[in-house]
C-alpha cells in the first residue's frame, strides 16, 4: 500500500475515495469522489467522520478539484461550502484556510491547492504517529480502560488520536481491555470502534451509554481516552455528546480522563467552551426506529467538557496537564 | 372500564390480558394468558416489565391458573418459577411469598390464591394513587423535569410511580417539560414512556442516555424523578441501567435526585445495595443491529444507586429525605 492507502481514504492513480462509514460494519464500500459537492455530501451524511479526517477529506477533493479547470469562482465557492459542511470541527477551517491563504499568496496557482491539501494529509499521519507515542506512554501493561465514540483509522488519516494511542500500547504488547461506548444515536462505538479494534485484535467489551457509570463503580478503569473536535485556549473540549457525561463520571470516580488531539484540533480564537457552536442534527437519529414519530427529540452532536473535569490533553509533542 | 381493566394489564370475564410492551409504540397487541408459564415467558422477554407491574400480573396468571385444579405439587412449582422469572425486581418475590403463606395459612385453599391476588393488584392501583400525590406536591408549575426508563401505567397496574407523580402534576395543571432518557439497549424510554406521554399530553423531548450529563450543563433541569425496583435498609436503591449515571450527574449539577417508589419496594432483608443480585441479560441486546456480531458486550440490566447520591425516597406515605 502507498502511503495514501489509509483505512478510510486513498489518493491512488489521481482519484480519491473514502470508505463510507454509514455502512460500517457490515458493509466495506469505497465512494469515488470527483467534485466538492459530493464531498460535503459525504460529510454531511457522515459516511467521513472524525475531525482530522475531515479535514484531509475535504482539503483533498477541494484540491483535485480545482486542478479541472473550473471558473475561479467556483473554486472559491467550492471551499467555501466545504469548510461550512460540518460546523463544530475545527480541523476542516484550518485546513480549507491554510489552502486558501497559499492559494492566495501563489496569485492563485492551482497546483498549490493539492500540493497544501497532500502537505495536510502527510502532516495528519505524522501527527497520529506522535500522539499514539505520547499516549501509549500513559498506558501500562494489565490496564483496562474506556473509550467514547471513535478515534481511530476512522476518524483520520493516520492510526488515529485515542485509538491510534490504545492500538500502538496493545502493539507494544501491553495486555490491555478496552471498554466502548456505544455513543448513540448513530453508534460510533458499536459500529465503527469495535470494528476497528476486533481488526486490530484488541480485547474489548461494548457497552451501552448509560452503562458507563455503574461499570466505572464496579470495574477498576485505569484510564479513560477521547478525542476531541475543538480545544479552547483554556482547555475546554468540544467532543462528541456524551463526552462530558463520561468526564464527570470519570471524575465522580476519581478516574484519568485524557483527550487525545493534534495541536491542529487547538482553536487559537477560542477562549472558552461557550464560545464553541454545537451542531444540532436531525431529531429523526434520537427516536431512531423505536419512538414514536411525532414525540420531540433534542439531537446535539457534541458537547463541551470543561477543562477542570480534564486530567490533561495529550499532544503530539507534550501532555497538556489540566489537573 | 371495570377496576381491573388498566393500561397495561386486564382482568375481565375471568380472563386474565397483559399489553404486549415489546411492540409498543407501534403496535397495540394484547396477549392472553393462560398458564403460568405463559407468564413466565412473557416477563422473560419483557413483554410484561416494570417492577410493581411484574408482581401483580405474576400473582394473577398464577392466582387464576391455581383453581384450574392441577395437582399441589404443579401449583408450588408453578409459582417457584413464577418467582424466579426476574432477579432483581423484589415485588415479585413478596407478591408471590405472600400468596404462598396464604395458601399454607388456609390449608391450601386455592381461592385464597386469587383473592390473595386481587387484593395485590387493588393495592398496586391504591399505592400508585398515593405516590403520585406525593410525588406531584415536590413538581412546581414551570418545571423542567427528567425521568429514566418507564415507571407509568406501562409499569405498574396503577398509573406508575414516578411518571404517576408527572401525569398527576400534569393533570393539576402545573406548566411541566419532561426529558426522557432514551434508556437503552431495550428503550423503556422512548418506546414507552414517550409513547405515555404523548397519550396524555405532557409536553416532552426525547433524548439519548449520553445527552442527559449536556442537558444539566445547559438547561435549568428543576428535579429528577426515577423508579425502583429494590430498595435496601439503608436507601440504596436497584433500579434500570443508567440511573446510577443519571445519580451521579444530578449530584454534579445539584440537581434534586428523587427515587419513587411505593414500599413494597423496600426489602427489609437487604441492607446494602451490594447485596442485590443484579440480573445480566443477553450481550445481543447491547449489539442490536449495528455492532460487529462478535465483539464481547457487557449487559447488566440494573445498576445501584447509593443513597448517598439520592435526595429522597418518595413513597406513598412519606417522603425518606436522604441528603
Amino acid at each position: 500500500m502507498s502511503r495514501y492507502e489509509r483505512l478510510s481514504i486513498k489518493y491512488k492513480n489521481g482519484q480519491l475515495q473514502v470508505l463510507d462509514q454509514t455502512l460500517l460494519p457490515h458493509q466495506e464500500r469505497w465512494l469515488l469522489i470527483e467534485t466538492p459537492d459530493q464531498m460535503v455530501d459525504a460529510i454531511k451524511r457522515l459516511a467521513v467522520r472524525g475531525a482530522p479526517l475531515i479535514g484531509v477529506a475535504a482539503a483533498m477533493s477541494w484540491g483535485l478539484w480545482a486542478q479541472s479547470g473550473a471558473p475561479l469562482d467556483a473554486v472559491f465557492s467550492a471551499g467555501k461550502s466545504l469548510r461550512n459542511s460540518r460546523p463544530t470541527a475545527v480541523n476542516l477551517m484550518n485546513a480549507i484556510d491554510r489552502m486558501a491563504r497559499a492559494f492566495e499568496n501563489s496569485n492563485h496557482d492551482r497546483s498549490c491547492l493539492l500540493k497544501e491539501a497532500l502537505a495536510i494529509f502527510d502532516e495528519d499521519i505524522e501527527l497520529c504517529e506522535k500522539l499514539a507515542q505520547q499516549m501509549a506512554a500513559l498506558i501500562k501493561d494489565g490496564d483496562t480502560l474506556l473509550t467514547h465514540c471513535n478515534t481511530g483509522g476512522l476518524a483520520t488519516a493516520g492510526r488515529g488520536t485515542a485509538l491510534g494511542g490504545i492500538k500502538l500500547a496493545h502493539e507494544q504488547g501491553k495486555r490491555i481491555h478496552v471498554y466502548i461506548d456505544e455513543t448513540r444515536p448513530l453508534g460510533q462505538g458499536s459500529r465503527l470502534t469495535a470494528w476497528e479494534l476486533e481488526k486490530s485484535q484488541v480485547p474489548c467489551t461494548l457497552i451501552c451509554d448509560n452503562m458507563a457509570g455503574f461499570l466505572m463503580s464496579r470495574t477498576k478503569i485505569n484510564g479513560i481516552f477521547v478525542g476531541a473536535d475543538r480545544i479552547a485556549t483554556n482547555g475546554d473540549t468540544a467532543n462528541k455528546i456524551g463526552t462530558y457525561s463520561v468526564a464527570v463520571l470519570a471524575r465522580h470516580h476519581k478516574i484519568p480522563f485524557y483527550i487525545v488531539a493534534p495541536s491542529t484540533t487547538l482553536d487559537p480564537e477560542c477562549h472558552h467552551g461557550d464560545q464553541i457552536p454545537i451542531e444540532e442534527r436531525s431529531e429523526s437519529e434520537v427516536r431512531g426506529q423505536v419512538a414514536p414519530t411525532t414525540v420531540k427529540a433534542w439531537n446535539p452532536a457534541f458537547d463541551v467538557t470543561p477543562h477542570s473535569l480534564i486530567s490533561g490533553i495529550v499532544l503530539e509533542d507534550r501532555v497538556w496537564q489540566l489537573t
